[in-house]
């Protein structure tokens, strides 16, 4: 029998938060930065390939990324990618994918991922998502998964439950909060971070769309009949035109009654600065994450150097320093300041154009 | 009438200083570390080019480096190119130069110059040369070109004159001094830096070799019949096996009678290490040298900034340091900590072998 149980890694993200080492042409999700010698989207489609067949992928990316999912997904057939003209945030992303498995499967079972997350205990993870699976199924329920909190972090936003069973009703989702907020919530125990890992069925998050966020179950429910054939593209392209740009959390999750969160403790992060890689990566005893090979450091503590392969550095003197060297950019930054990676490239953009970006 | 003067060029240092930008395959007398858009040893072949026919130079480096040197020195021909064996100071460049001018022109009038040192006001230097050159001539004088210091330099060697004529017999050379015997040498007014750029007649420096180095006199004027054939590539090979290394400074200036200074400002650097180009470079608002296209400093003071063509730099937080990239190769380490790249380079050599040295 065939299996009803379907993965949705959305891949469409560009990274700029790891530039110089991420690209426009080369996003992060196609990069190995911890060195584990396999792209996260790889790690991605591993870690459900043992729950999910790999015919029943579907990854969901920009158009110019379709190749690059190809090469690191051998597995898969090129039409389980499904191709944004442009990106507009999580729902029309989630949108494209849950009509298209509706259309080829009404009892279409869903899990949704992003592609670029670190899961350090796999094994648990896939035991949180099976029973998610079981849980939506039964209940009908929007399901996404929250990560017991380690610590005040402002970058990512935050899930209050109802109660302490394993699987709570949603009670409130919070965006980013400041740091005073963010104390209060680790030290509360009723918040979770928010991983951004959905499972429902299809067709609950279809009645969800059409009920919250009409317009988009419009654009996208009229797309069902062009799906798989040559006109697919060219609807494609009108429906994420028109299409409002907005997040599942904010258009469906927040707003909706059927949600549900399974909270797990599986070592996750979204590795989204480098900052987490950082925090994630082997050190030495100087507390640096520096490549196995190559590296000669003196009077240098607390740093992360990334390196182009067959490169060495020598490097002395730095203290909580970022050090991304690659073949056309170097960048040398104090830790605390990662978040002026947007002005580094804003900047470089705006003198050279894309050629580095 | 052909000139009875002539040029020799030493060419044969390694360069480690300034690794990981000059290397064993590429020293600093081929590279243009200030972005003049000439090759250091261009630079002094033009210097003496005003002076000197291009048939009467000769350039003495070790023998990898001859098709480098032809390369960057087109006007030469590949017998005014003296290959060294292995280098043994400048007591024996000197010695293999000075005969074999000897053995074409027993008049010949000698300027031994360095490849790789920075001159700034170039005409002056040359009346400095002429005068040498006449002086010398007349005189049957070693001659050496002293620089008036501007700062207690602890690495240049120092010579004491005897008088305040603008040529001075020399009382006496000092080796690299500590700081407070240089503050004293400063103060004093009888010292000047040693250029290390010699004027004599070849007669009188072969005499002064046979006086105070008779092992090394023996020895290369034994080599003047097979000057110009076959052998004289394999007796050269036996003679530097055999020949001591020793400067010229400690093996006869130091020792002979009829050496005179002749003190100039002619902006005069051995550019010896990334310390004196950085003086020497010009520098943005904040006392940076950095290259004129691809850098972007952000917080980041009194550094020195070198990049591969083409290459970009994104730069935070950085103050007195010295950055150089190269296609394999990243160093960053504090201006103050530039001694250390000798070590730098043992170490790497230690696990990598010569790969990147």
């Amino acid at each position: 029998m065939a299996s009803n149980k379907y993965c949705v890694i959305m891949a469409g993200g560009i990274g700029s938060r790891f530039w110089p080492k991420s690209r426009q042409s080369m996003p992060k999700q196609f990069l190995d930065i911890l060195g584990t010698g396999k792209s996260f989207i790889r790690h991605t489609f591993e870690r459900f390939e043992k729950i999910v067949p790999a015919e029943n992928f579907l990854v969901v990316t920009n158009r110019k990324y379709k190749d690059l999912v190809l090469e690191h997904l051998p597995e898969l057939a090129p039409e389980q990618v499904l191709c944004e003209p442009v990106g507009r945030n999580t729902a029309p992303c989630i949108a494209y994918a849950a009509y298209s498995l509706l259309k080829r499967d009404p009892e279409a079972e869903m899990i949704v991922t992003p592609s670029d997350h670190l899961i350090l205990d796999e094994d648990d993870f896939r035991a949180v998502i099976s029973e998610c699976l079981e849980f939506a199924t039964q209940n009908d329920a929007l399901m996404t998964v929250g990560i017991k909190p380690t610590r005040p972090d402002t970058g990512y936003g935050y899930i209050q439950v109802s109660d302490a069973q394993p699987i709570s009703k949603v009670k409130c989702f919070t965006e980013k909060p400041d740091l005073q907020l963010a104390q209060t919530f680790l030290q509360c125990g009723e918040f979770y971070w928010n991983s951004g890992i959905f499972v429902w069925k299809a067709r609950t998050i279809a009645e969800a769309f059409e009920k919250y966020l009409p317009d988009h179950h419009l654009l996208f429910s009229g797309l069902m009949n062009a799906l798989g054939t040559d006109a697919e593209q060219n609807i494609v392209e009108m429906v994420f035109a028109e299409c409002r740009a907005i997040s599942i959390d904010y258009g469906i999750m927040e707003k909706a009654d059927n949600v549900y969160v399974r909270c797990g403790h599986f070592g996750w992060s979204d590795l989204g600065t480098w900052g987490s890689v950082y925090q994630h990566s082997r050190k030495d005893r100087y507390a640096n994450a520096i490549p196995e090979e190559g590296c000669y450091l003196y009077d240098t503590r607390s740093s992360i150097v990334s390196l182009p392969k067959g490169k060495i550095a020598v490097i002395s003197g730095l203290k909580e320093y970022i050090v991304v060297d690659t073949d056309d950019v170097l960048m040398i930054c104090p830790r605390a300041e990662e978040q002026s990676i947007k002005k580094f490239i804003d900047e470089v953009k705006y003198n050279n154009g894309d050629k580095h970006i």
